[in-house]
């Protein structure tokens, strides 16, 4: 930091990505990303006249795309924003409704960033204990009034909230807003999007980056209410009114309509989980139920710092959060066949000691 | 505004975008955009196997464009800050050395956004008058202490500020940040960029939205010694670390090996922005000396809201800006020399009485 920097936020904590090391080849498994590319009309979306227009500002109302994404959901334009990445509308969310003292609530184990955000905006946040189980309990958020940010499947646990329970939360708290994180929601989950006709302090947060294997061009998604909507615009206006570039743009139309590519591939990676963690229980390991592209896992003989780092060394990359809930566990994301079968055969290896 | 939104934000006022009609096709002469096709190889930088990666995370690091940016200056990837277009540097810059009361000081007559992110951030802004004939006088920010921002050439006038200039100002306030928005300097200017080896107190911001015809891909850049680099950086960690998407970043590093290119294109644009100067003199308006991709003019027998609205029913648009100081004036960017021979007769007809 300079020592031109305002004191306030020379305390500040950023979040850290995963790791991208470049030393050498590594199965990916450490940041959720999608093991296949995008959908042939993605691939083809941005053509050269695309890349000649480039001289021009993009549209800033992002007209066509909110419009592509509302009619896949039976709502208007003015239920849709979009940003770049869904990161960019978590920081909106929290500056909007808990900035400068305002209360806010998410779990303790969670996405890292709402804790950067909280800390960002200054919020008073308080982080809600997830159950010993890893799952998250409407009752634990009863009476808990300010903005509420719940990920939906969790990260980076894949628990997940069936849609009666986050009506319960949304229903019981009207004065507060609930955003629902449903970046991993396409791996066999149900969306809340249709709850926003009905709840006017609902905010489901999407992203391209995940099932849509487009964490590369930055596009996340919110659907809410208009006048939720409207304030998430005026931080945009207030920012960066160009957020979305054409490329960007073009792409993510393009997976629109290619939704049925994409819902074949969420199948194929819920397959491949389920089999991967029937795998892992079979060679001794604890393995959450998870309904993301990812299985949270431990196992009694091994650290989760350790099992992280052997496996590094072989080649397989995964995340460790080094928490007091979480040092015990890695997150691994699911891959294709062939990269879970290099991973569970590494990983059974190390936890039986068998120290390759 | 929804009744959520936290009172402090239900007052911002928002930044107006140029209008970007779609009821007909427009000769678009109003938002500073290069009337060119970025250079042969930004148009094949993104391929298709660029597209087959989207599946995965850009680096978040953006170590290969800042190693380009650095190298053409012959600085360190230390002194290079990229963003999701110079909006998002100019927003952090404000957060980090103005925010909650800090001073801010910038011209009356400038870049409509430092206002909105001054008032976002709760800086304590004055806005300094430009002398009558729109020039930037040094001796006007002379004591003038925290964060002071001066695009160079300004917009919308067009004004020049040599370079002995900014060091005066940089120079005279080694306490407080001076940031130079050189996002119009490659047509004419002489960039401050080398001034950041010996200045540590200096942020040389730029853009590829304008002389390098990438509006739509949205790519900013900072230059500035390490420890200012590191507190952009902290701001980038704390709200979108993948700022940057892959698409653009590969646009971005062909446009950087293509700059003789770019150098061409500007060449042109600068001619034919002293033979449109020189026309329009001719014929009795009022043009100041520009060095940027624009010309602020004004008329003697019309307002600047009236050759405004004129040019537009005539399907020229250019830019209109309603304040005391600016509304007898427009500004048109300069585009090919075909739609310039356009503007000029239209707007001498206008001010000529001859009503077309």
């Amino acid at each position: 930091m300079s020592k031109f920097l305002a004191s306030q936020w020379q305390v500040l904590t950023p979040y850290t990505p995963g790791e991208q090391p470049q030393d050498r080849a590594y199965i990916k498994l450490n940041t959720n990303e999608a093991p296949f590319a995008p959908a042939p009309e993605v691939i083809a979306a941005v053509s050269s006249s695309v890349m000649e227009n480039l001289c021009l500002y993009p549209d800033p109302e992002c007209g066509m795309l909110r419009d592509a994404l509302a009619s896949q959901h039976g709502l208007a334009r003015g239920n849709v924003f979009v940003a770049n990445g869904s990161d960019d509308i978590l920081n909106f969310l929290f500056k909007a409704y808990a900035a400068n003292g305002g209360k806010a609530y998410f779990p303790d184990v969670t996405y890292g960033f709402y804790k950067v955000f909280a800390a960002l905006h200054g919020a008073d946040w308080q982080e809600v204990p997830v159950r010993d189980n890893f799952t998250i309990d409407w009752r634990d958020y009863f009476g808990k009034d300010g903005l509420i940010v719940l990920a939906n499947p969790n990260a980076p646990t894949g628990a997940y909230l069936a849609q009666s329970d986050i009506k319960r939360i949304v229903g019981g708290h009207p004065g507060s807003i609930v955003v629902v994180d449903e970046a991993y929601i396409d791996f066999g989950g149900a969306s809340c999007v249709p709850l926003v006709r009905r709840y006017d302090n609902l905010v489901v947060v999407q992203t391209f980056s995940k099932s849509r294997a487009m964490a590369g061009a930055r596009l996340g998604v919110a659907f809410a209410q208009e006048a939720l909507i409207r304030d998430l615009e005026l931080f945009k206006y207030v920012t960066n009114p160009y957020a979305i570039n054409l490329m960007t743009m073009k792409a993510g139309l393009a997976a629109i309509s290619a939704a049925p590519y994409y819902a074949a591939q969420c199948r194929a990676i819920a397959r491949t989980r389920e089999e991967t963690a029937a795998q892992l229980t079979d060679k001794g390991f604890q393995v959450l139920p998870s309904m993301a592209n990812f299985l949270f896992l431990s196992h009694p003989a091994v650290s989760g710092k350790d099992l992280y780092l052997k496996l590094k060394a072989q080649g397989i990359l995964v995340r460790h959060f080094d928490a007091p809930r979480t040092r015990n566990h890695i997150r691994v994301t699911i891959g294709t066949d062939k990269q879970m079968a290099a991973f569970i055969e590494a990983a059974a290896a190390i936890a039986g000691g068998d120290d390759v």
